[in-house]
């Protein structure tokens, strides 16, 4: 069965809705295809769009930082929010530029994000977190104090409704192929190079040099 | 001579803000290194995190979309917008939670945006976008018609502040360094591929098959 957020004044494309998608599975898709988000939020008329790094359980979405960042302690205060992450997959050159565009993958998450203050619950996201990123680390790592827990800020937002809106098609202007112009695709991509070693050495192996998760190439020390 | 924006409530980095830069050049440096950004603004009590196109020039951003869009109306009638382009370069693996991080560039800049009415002006700003990213191509385009000018609505927004945030080093727990897990860096990085004509072929070459001002590597077909 695929499931549909629901379509309401704020989440509805209104230009370019063939590109518009509510489906469930899309929107998850996209949210979990990077780690890299922008937190849409307002302070005092001042809107604010801030990068951070989010993972998501279900339905709903996790960031986190300083516990007295003013990001966290005003979402924190029961303030809407809205989470977006965006892929760039090209530059795609028409021969007009009012057909130019960029392929994309992009999802809007609208909701309301509270704080995570149940210890266990903390403890587990945390964890969740790293197992999205590089699966087994969080047990090898060094635990959390009760200091740095509590310097730490964790905010979770159930997605009340989203739009994903994807772009992935060549120029759409093959009716003026003969115009005399290149016309096609770059393609722009993510992806991660070898790790590097810190300064100072490790004491053990990297047990996951290729983060699977994120579908991206590594393509080494180039 | 090294300027810097101003600082105010907005702006100011509160927490890590041994990572913060106002210094023009390391803000322009950042905008100039990729086309994507995020637009917040916020209507009727709602923030919304859009991803575009921006260009620059001076101190002045630009980005431009359907000119009957809900962000194009919105900021034209005077609200607020905050801007944020992000490369993200790094995955920090520290030994505990608390000290893992990201290697990022980032910067957020504030200001009220105005729609470019003056039609020589809006040419000039289309020319130089063109110009900015694949440059000598404005000329070989199909050039605009007076409806695709009507449906395109321009924006500018002078900064009247912004702040960056830079993070490029390895982790900074070497304090712990014989705790026994990996610790380094997973260089992650935005490249290109080879262009991809349109399946019905183009009538030219390619001026510029690589995006040379964004300093990618060109990483082939891999």
């Amino acid at each position: 069965m695929t499931q549909d957020f629901p379509q309401n004044d704020r989440n509805r494309i209104r230009r370019g809705h063939l590109r518009a998608k509510y489906d469930v599975s899309t929107v998850c898709a996209i949210l979990d295809s990077h780690f890299l988000c922008h937190v849409g939020f307002e302070i005092d008329g001042q809107p604010h769009a801030i990068p951070t790094c989010h993972w998501r359980e279900g339905n709903r979405l996790y960031w986190h930082g300083s516990s007295k960042s003013q990001m966290i302690t005003h979402l924190a205060a029961g303030n809407p929010a809205c989470v977006t992450v965006t892929q760039l997959d090209g530059l795609v050159l028409a021969r007009s530029a009012f057909s130019t565009s960029v392929n994309y993958r992009s999802v809007m998450c609208y909701g309301t994000p509270s704080l995570v203050t149940d210890e266990a619950e903390f403890d587990r996201q945390m964890k969740l977190f790293f197992e999205q990123i590089v699966p087994g680390r969080w047990d090898q790592l060094r635990p959390m104090t009760a200091q740095e827990r509590k310097a730490t800020g964790l905010l979770v937002m159930e997605i009340d409704d989203a739009a994903a809106k994807v772009r992935a098609a060549p120029p759409g202007d093959g009716a003026e192929a003969d115009f005399p112009v290149w016309a096609g695709v770059i393609p722009i991509a993510t992806v991660q190079r070898d790790a590097v070693v810190a300064p100072e050495g490790a004491r053990a192996a990297l047990n996951h040099p290729t983060l699977e998760r994120f579908s991206w190439q590594n393509d080494g020390n180039r």
